[in-house]
């Protein structure tokens, strides 16, 4: 099997959401697997120079509208939460606290998160929430919320975010096929493409 | 037949000149025509705060390498121009010069010059440049370049500029259904969609 497709996202990313529901589907049939990379987007723009999309003036009014009209193609829930955006430190330390146990559950966990958040509207920053998110995993709320407070967690996502920005990528979702990278969610149709072509 | 799609595009947006050799034969299959629409994309990014991509860093780098894989893709004449980008006023005067009085022709023109531009790295911003790729459409240099030089057709594209950026338009190509605003040209297929199913 050839080495799995790298998925980076930030749980505070309304594009990161829609591409998450579909990734796997995606890449597995064409017998890849696809490893799920949460990271802080603001530290990686901040060496890019980028912002983010609600503090632009205009372009940012079009995201919001773009959001709303992707959610419903996608048939996904969708509510543009409040606040908006945020720091979802709880929800990517949980993801690889689990991940290193259990990348499946892992993955319900990043689903059930970024459901609550832009489906429901629950702050997800909030750790308390974030460990509600995965209640119905059977996941101890109790573990979670012990586990995102550990230094070698937060030491974690810094590692995995400052890795991420070493590896190029600005925003989110942001996909390596091998080493070929992909930004955008709108951009999952090229990448079933070149896992089709073997690149062009 | 219902309005027109409108196009918006700048000269110097390889987003656009991937798009221009698309748009029509996307659009005409609705039974819809297409307005093209050059603006000059550098006075939107005053409104919106944003830069041009060959500016930004990192993102910028990511930018070049789409365009390869991009042209690629399309099976369009592609290498990235030298200097780039441009304030590409002249074939955008030029445009409306000829809009006015043939649109077909406008748009053969609008394509010739993005090829010289970018399928062969001809300076169009230059109007001796931009009058030679009107060449091939029996468009007489000496009445294109005394064309862009006359006050009402630079007041002209200002005032397309402005409009542009009244009705929200922050990037290159820009496309509205009606009212619906599209961004980008890997948004083609959700131009596509919109079209077929009237909106969702």
């Amino acid at each position: 099997m050839a080495a799995p497709v790298d998925f980076y996202f930030d749980f505070s990313s309304p594009y990161g959401y829609f591409a998450a529901f579909k990734i796997d589907s995606l890449i597995e049939r064409f017998e890849r697997s696809v490893r799920w990379r949460p990271i802080m987007l603001g530290a990686a723009m901040k060496v890019s120079g980028n912002r983010p999309l609600a503090e632009q003036p205009i372009k940012g009014e079009y995201a919001v509208r773009d959001w709303d009209r992707m959610a419903r193609f996608l048939e996904l829930a969708w509510q543009k939460p409040d606040p908006f955006p945020i720091a979802a430190l709880a929800p990517a330390r949980a993801f690889y606290w689990l991940d290193d146990r259990d990348p499946k559950l892992a993955k319900a966990f990043a689903k059930a998160a970024l459901h609550a958040y832009f489906g429901e509207g629950r702050n997800i920053a909030v750790p308390e929430v974030a460990a509600e998110a995965g209640a119905p995993l059977r996941i101890p709320a109790a573990d979670l919320l012990a586990a995102v407070a550990r230094p070698e967690i937060k030491e974690r996502l810094k590692a995995e975010t400052d890795a991420a920005i070493e590896q190029g990528v600005f925003g989110s979702p942001f996909i390596f096929v091998d080493n070929e990278p992909f930004w955008g969610q709108d951009r999952l149709w090229m990448v079933k493409r070149w896992l089709q072509s073997g690149g062009w």
